[in-house]
């Protein structure tokens, strides 16, 4: 059994030394309350609401920042692990929305996001490579980031290469729904667990920034496309979840979400774009 | 626009000639009252809860069968379509659980359901050739049956390939679900509608049958991922859809759900099967 907390937080628009040392306090919050796994939002230790490349380049760090070292410190007692977003310089000079994984060791890998959401693509670099799954102390995670959530492929890829849980920061921008309906991202969400028999932890953030609100949507889905938990008066999800339920894709002897796929019809899915 | 009727019947398990009447009937009714897509639920003419091949091949019918006359005379007046579940006795003698595209001119279309739910494999075989769109009188319509539904490959790829509206007969069994919950077929329809842009009406059934009862979830679900029909006192689920909307697959100037794609880090989603 898995304790997850998402910390939906609210970052200072480029001020990164605030926000690390915001994030690095949550994070030791909620590892003395018992998680094992903490889930931050999507570009917290940077801010959202940049208008150009320029702008975010000013709040862009490579994976060596000391952030991730103090995240790192704050989960090393517990075996834990910390996913969040944050503004990346690359080595190309470019910006990236990316999403670290940290344990006790230090980074275990970045994602940079693959589908930028509306006007970053103002501000951010698409990523050129598929989302990773990686090997952690608390499971196999596949990392996606907000926009990502809504690309089917995207799910069932990093599901049918073994994550046991995808781990989601997000930054969703505040949409009218119909009364008594969740927000579009989350029945996405419980889709894509159902159908992939996988959990999965989305962190959305809060905070107006630049007079953006969000839809403050956090929560954690189980196995079963079930939403577990959303966010307390504090703005925290959290949630026990036992990772391993994901590796059974069957509801019955004869019935397997994978074992009955039929690959070989789906070839339209991957075509090239138009 | 076009108004779309999902009847939610109750087969005569086995009983050809009276599900022909009652689906006859029914279609008149729906047609009376303005309705120009009438979508029936999974193996309407046959029943569903039979134990063998050879059972089911007593219900099996070709598609030149009267029924589908009788279903070409209750639309012609009004330019109409009807789609709605058999069981198919094959050029090949096997039975295949399949659905039938009906306009004024006859038979436009047959699909064979690709995946097969649970038991139905001890009577059903599957079919080998991805589902069709078909140009109809009311639009493009791309055809699944009930569990194809949550392999999100199915809806991608009819939608990639332009279907403006997905017909999906169905028989979903009842299902126990938290207080307050959908059943999770439509949540999985919501967000295949969501992710896609795509309407979707969904017929499922009524009657229990060798003591199967049915979660009689029937609904008409928008292109923005909203159910805007449930079924009402008679078992109808009503609405008027534009299905040209199901054309545009953005969300702002700079939002795409289909350009913003990026198939070709896709790739696991088609790897061979495990």
């Amino acid at each position: 059994m898995t304790r997850i907390a998402c910390r939906q937080l609210a970052p200072e628009l480029g001020a990164v030394d605030a926000n690390v040392r915001m994030t690095t306090a949550a994070i030791r919050e909620s590892v003395a309350a018992g998680a094992q796994l903490v889930v931050l939002p999507e570009l917290i230790v940077s801010g959202y609401m940049f208008t150009s490349a320029d702008e975010a380049r000013t709040a862009a760090i490579t994976p060596e920042h000391p952030v991730f070292a103090a995240w790192s410190d704050a989960v090393r007692g517990v075996g834990g692990v910390v996913v969040g977003g944050f503004a990346e310089l690359g080595d190309d000079g470019l910006v990236y929305n990316s999403a670290a994984v940290v344990d006790g060791s230090g980074v275990l890998a970045v994602y940079r996001k693959v589908h930028l959401w509306d006007k970053e693509k103002l501000s951010f670099t698409p990523g050129f490579v598929p989302p990773p799954v990686v090997e952690t102390p608390v499971g196999r995670l596949g990392i996606l980031v907000c926009f990502d959530l809504e690309f089917p492929e995207m799910t069932r890829s990093l599901a049918l290469r073994g994550a046991e849980l995808l781990v989601v920061p997000t930054n969703w921008p505040l949409e009218t729904v119909p009364e008594g309906e969740r927000v579009p991202e989350v029945t996405v969400g419980m889709a894509a667990a159902y159908s992939n028999r996988v959990g999965i932890a989305c962190c959305d953030r809060t905070g107006i920034e630049r007079g953006q609100d969000w839809n403050g949507a956090s929560c954690i889905i189980n196995e079963q496309g079930w939403v577990i938990a959303n966010v307390d008066a504090d703005g925290v999800a959290t949630a026990d979840l036992d990772l391993q339920l994901s590796r059974d894709k069957s509801l019955s002897a004869m019935v397997d979400f994978f074992g009955d796929r039929r690959p070989e019809l789906y070839g339209a899915v991957t075509a090239p774009k138009a």
